[in-house]
């Protein structure tokens, strides 16, 4: 176990919050609720952003930036939106600080702003309220744009990365002409995230529809994707709305459709933000510490040179040097630690404790073989390969470790998803380690209430794939079309 | 001349307004001094950010993030901080809305701070703060970070990119072990800065000094790039501060330096902003609308279908397939616009408006000759081409325009930086037309008050580089030591 790292069997929830501090990811700042995102962590959310940013780019988005600040009055415009964000908005009042006549300064309460500004906590109204300029005709149309940008929401439990008053995100939003175009939007939108969150973040997820009690304030549906985390509770990891013509109705935008009918315009939105840094950190990690994607890790390869001698080293780090050129002309990132004011014990729990895919130790015995020692994060294993082609050797390596660590999440997940069949089996699961639960449903807020205040586990969502058996309730017993998926959730 | 927009001649400053809004830059928001950078904008300033992102990776520095909130205490820490920046913040005082009993929503009164938070004009104080944690030992040194950011700064008289309520920018905060390298890390910086200007921007600019009347709040010596724009006026376009023990004293951030002894930890800031776009807009520009230099364009090349019939177009189209993958494989980002709903001559125009540096036109004679028509934005020549290798041709032709517009920058800033050899000749040069005034000053802050109040110009900067001959103040006729820069500035 790594130093300082609570295990997971003893305290799931501190060993996520050690983890996160003692990898160098993030920390919690002077202000209330909001995180300092640290150089490594911020590495690898840099990561996320770029892949993310050329999917939307190959599918015909641009990026564009609105303001931070909302008009209060805004907020209000479309009905369910405000009921969904004012609960939960930092506002600014005034626009000056003068000195206090005690030292220090105070706010200057002639500096009062007529209107008062919201810190946007998502930032469909101020959009809207310009797309109404931007949009005249169906030429105009479909309108395809993002923005990365920070938000915030006065959450009042917040947690590093999952629950944070301000957060990091990339919001989606999009008009179009028809509601069928909309629609198909919303769903290439979730299809982008759940190839992103398979392919890049090695984590399977569950895509579906929310029920009414969990749809996005504002949106006519909601889709998600789910993932499952170690402790038996999902992550909502990524969220694409549709939203019908409620915001184009608030807002007044119109268009002449191609015959020349005046039409509001129909819309999506969509994001992923900093929350999935959380996911990706309890999809894989374990009680040695983080377990990163080698696609999403800053670092992919460390070299560790092992030596006695400073002789020794130069001879080592001439070597590595060459094994260093290979890995970079493979397309690996490879960082070669050669300090000396650390031993390579200490060095080796560093790297499995930032979760670096793969680990080569380079001796004065391995120049004379002409190998070296390579260590997989993933399974703790190691070999030893011949120096030679060393780097097709490591590029294949982490490959499989990419592949490995998502088939073990998805093992993991197909464990713990049962199917219950009555309300005392599904309660017994939930209580006995949770996971998801897949079980019939009436289709009703009351039954979906009473199920949360019972059991703490929630409809996550309404799977859009697989099979669609009907059935009957576990509570009311009731028809049910399909199986829903139940979790306790982050 | 461009539809709609107004000859510099004529007037400069609505000429620049009329170009970022017709060239689909930016535009005002619904908020007071917010603006919202539209796609086409942003995409050059993404090309800038990952221009500069890797300037700065390929130096040591790693990005991260810190709150957009800063505590008010904070701000008042380091004395000369607040004094230059409590005047104008945005102030967060309330973190929940509530329903008016009347409709609508209104603060919530009971959610009130117990201590008001500033959006970060500037995030020393933040970042400062939390150093204090990091550091600890010489071991923890240098410490080279920097952050992408919006930042808020309550500007009352706002312009596009060039001063708005919010923007965008990096600021990168360095902590060192001595003050030696605190100096050589901001001079570094200033010189990424001046290469970037030249080298990507091709906008020549001068390095130098601040006076300490123009001096960074908090700063020991602030450094700058200054450029002159097409009105003769100069536009600031990045600084780099040295702050000395400034923050380390007001956050006490100390470390034991590696003989055990317990001292302050000395400091650099820095940042570029959106503003280098109003730099960008107005350095290069004309009467038909944007120029951009090749290097920072989103659309290097367009190509414009020339034809009558529909038949036609499908032979041009195919040939323009060719044309098109000729130009990607030398690494050009192209467009074809195929449209039919526009003319060649409005397309011409339009691609002018946005400052595309190359243009093709195909048309059924130019297939039969096998050439392409090739017109430059920055000459407005137009020339035949075979089409055969044309790739290359395009790609010499690009990096010539490169070389150009920096040329033409640094023709018009030499013919308009002239020296002053007595106050008469000063203001004469100040009221015609303005430029950058080469001048001897006596090195006092009441001179350097006299003449901006008598000239509206100002010292632009002590410059580093070039000859520096002693002589005579030109209002005091006191002993100068080498001549500074005067302008009238943005």
């Amino acid at each position: 176990m790594a130093k300082g790292l609570t295990s997971r069997k003893e305290n799931y929830s501190q060993w996520y919050n050690d983890l996160v501090i003692k990898a160098d990811l993030a920390e919690n700042s002077a202000v209330r609720g909001c995180m300092v995102i640290k150089p490594y962590g911020y590495a690898i959310w840099e990561k996320m952003q770029a892949v993310l940013d050329k999917m939307f780019k190959d599918t015909g988005h641009s990026n564009a930036y609105f303001p931070l600040f909302i008009p209060k009055s805004f907020l209000s415009r479309e009905a369910d939106h405000v009921e969904g964000f004012a609960k939960e908005c930092a506002v600014v009042t005034h626009y000056r600080l003068k000195s206090s006549p005690g030292g220090g300064i105070e706010v200057d309460e002639t500096a009062k702003l007529e209107e008062e500004l919201i810190i946007r906590p998502t930032s469909e109204t101020i959009i809207w309220s310009t797309y109404k300029n931007w949009i005249q005709s169906y030429r105009d149309l479909p309108l395809l744009i993002n923005q990365w940008a920070n938000v915030v929401r006065w959450e009042m439990r917040t947690r590093l990365f999952l629950r944070t008053a301000e957060f990091l995100w990339q919001e989606g939003h999009t008009a179009h002409a028809t509601k069928d175009e909309a629609i198909e939007e919303t769903l290439k939108i979730l299809d982008i995230y759940s190839g992103f969150a398979e392919n890049w973040m090695a984590m399977p997820v569950i895509k579906g529809i929310k029920t009414e009690n969990e749809r996005f304030a504002g949106a006519v549906e909601t889709y998600s994707i789910e993932a499952l985390m170690q402790d038996g509770k999902a992550l909502q990891s990524g969220t694409s709305h549709f939203l019908g013509q409620n915001f184009s109705k608030a807002f007044d935008v119109t268009f002449l459709d191609n015959k020349g009918k005046l039409e509001h315009v129909w819309a999506s939105s969509w994001g992923v933000s900093t929350r999935l840094m959380g996911a990706l950190i309890m999809a894989h990690s374990d009680d040695r510490g983080l377990v990163l994607p080698p696609r999403l890790a800053p670092i992919q390869v460390v070299i560790v040179p092992i030596y006695k001698k400073a002789e020794e080293l130069s001879v080592i780090s001439s070597e590595v040097e060459i094994i260093r050129q290979d890995l970079i002309a493979s397309g690996i990132s490879v960082k070669y630690d050669d300090r000396d004011t650390y031993k390579p014990g200490w060095k080796f729990a560093e790297y499995e404790l930032k979760g670096v895919p793969v680990r080569l130790a380079v001796g004065s015995r391995d120049i004379d073989n002409r190998t070296v020692e390579v260590a997989r994060r993933d399974t703790l294993e190691k070999k030893s390969y011949p120096m030679d082609g060393i780097g097709e050797t490591v590029k294949a390596l982490l490959e499989e470790i990419q592949v490995n660590i998502f088939r073990k999440a998805q093992d993991f997940r197909s464990r713990n998803t049962v199917a219950a069949d009555s309300y005392q089996e599904f309660k017994d699961i939930i209580e006995s380690g949770g996971g998801f639960v897949l079980a019939h449903w009436d289709g009703t807020r009351e039954t979906e209430e009473r199920i949360s205040q019972e059991t703490k586990a929630t409809i996550r969502c309404i799977p859009l794939d697989g099979e669609k058996v009907p059935g009957k309730c576990i509570v009311t017993g009731k028809p049910s079309s399909q199986r829903v998926l139940f979790a306790k959730a982050y």
